[in-house]
């Protein structure tokens, strides 16, 4: 299995995982679970092969990705009165996944030879809408456009270092390594530290 | 008309009708009427169409189904009034919608020699997903995570009858009619006595 | 650059603007603006050209337009608290986004030898579905379903000018100006003027 297909199929286990644990705080049953699971899990995936009319789309090509999802959601479903913070567990989990996903979306873009700006797109596409579409359909407050957080920024910065490896000749493994770090350490120092950039404010800086 | 061409005029006539009478909820006009009716009738369908590649997407290859939509939208506008309770009536309309469109959808799946996951897939895909699309865009609870109801359920459990069809030679036109009743069956179940899969307890089952 | 090319564009750049707008209103930082900017500029284009099987998608055969959505979000970024009503601001901009993005998605769809009735729908989903992307995401109430308001009607009369201009045997040109300016006048004359059609009432109309 090269790096990709296993970023790949990582980004889609965690990203399921938060999906089944959305669905735990719905209160849903088994079937539930796996509808968001899946959902969550190749969502982002799903339009990056859309936009880039890669066919067929890399679950259909592959199905250990729909079956990865539907683990997910049954261990989620057995173990998550275990869970202590489930909140919490989602807002890891859904950092991890983000990081998978981005490096791989935009490996995946980089390597049909797009340009820079479609691969931190594909990259940010990728990862920022599968916990979209998670969190619009479930009706909760989606973690992308959350205030003062950093999340589109870690997609666009992660996606960024796979767009730019080219220029500064920057082996495959390493980019895509390092895409994955950046993208997760920013968010970490966000939920963890409060990093962020400065918001919109709607009075003036000086009065 | 083939027997899938008549289900899934059927599914954008009925899923068209529910859209229309979200309409009517709102209090929109005829227009908006419209929209809501044919983005419900085809949109999962249409999402069906586009996981699948394939071209044209069938509302496109062949208008008539917009004009069903268009006509189901009228229909309601001019007679909604004169329904008792207007949320029983998209419930049941809903199922009926449901179940045809998961038959037709895994039908279509299959005729394309998908595997059987993916004949699952899209013909819950093309049974859910525009009645999502609805519920989402007017803002109301989807169904199809209302909790302590069977509805993924029952499109998996009717798609899953397409996908198992070839093991036991059934016959394509009793597969599709055996699938769309088992969906119906189902849901209706849920709907009129209360069936349904254990849900997610957040306390563990023993103290 | 040709007509159709401008008018497309244009309506990027100023659904971007209503996207950072709103963006601004849920007090985001400027990458969450060019996030918002870019969904809501090619979101209704995006969705057509897929629907129509046009490989690349717009913006990926033409980055300028990703770099007009990012400047749009820029320039709201630094300059949003100089406008008195930003709810304002956005119901007119969007009003012009839609003219504009009617106009050319009817006509591209045209070009296609498209019949009249893909015609129109081509032109409404460019028109109506970027905004609408903007406002799901953004939790806000959609323009396009706001009661007792003109706004898919005159995306739906618009793109018609387009579909039946070949009858009457109407140059490109003014086709396309004309649908632009009917969509627009009709839009303005319902946020001026109150213009509306009758909207569907729960109550028969005699007793």
């Amino acid at each position: 299995m090269t790096l990709i297909a296993l970023l790949d199929h990582a980004a889609v286990l965690v990203f399921a995982l938060t999906g089944a644990l959305v669905a735990s705080r719905a209160q849903l049953d088994i079937i539930g679970f796996a509808f968001l699971a899946i959902l969550t899990g190749v969502g982002g995936g799903t339009l990056r092969d859309v936009l880039l009319d890669r066919n067929p789309v890399f679950w259909m090509a592959d199905p250990t990705y729909l079956a990865v999802a539907v683990f997910a959601a049954f261990v989620v479903f057995f173990t998550a009165h275990l869970i202590e913070s489930r909140y919490t567990a989602i807002l890891w989990l859904d950092a991890a996944a983000l990081s998978f996903a981005v490096a791989a979306g935009a490996r995946i873009a980089s390597t049909l030879d797009q340009s820079a700006s479609i691969v931190v797109v594909m990259g940010t596409v990728t990862g920022c809408l599968g916990g979209l579409m998670r969190d619009v359909v479930a009706n909760e407050v989606p973690l992308v456009l959350k205030q003062g957080e950093l999340y589109v920024t870690c997609a666009v910065a992660g996606a960024s270092v796979v767009a730019l490896a080219p220029l500064v000749g920057l082996d495959a493994t390493v980019t895509v390594l390092a895409s994955a770090a950046l993208t997760f350490a920013l968010r970490a120092g966000s939920i963890a530290f409060g990093w962020r950039l400065p918001v919109y404010k709607s009075r003036p800086p000086r009065r």
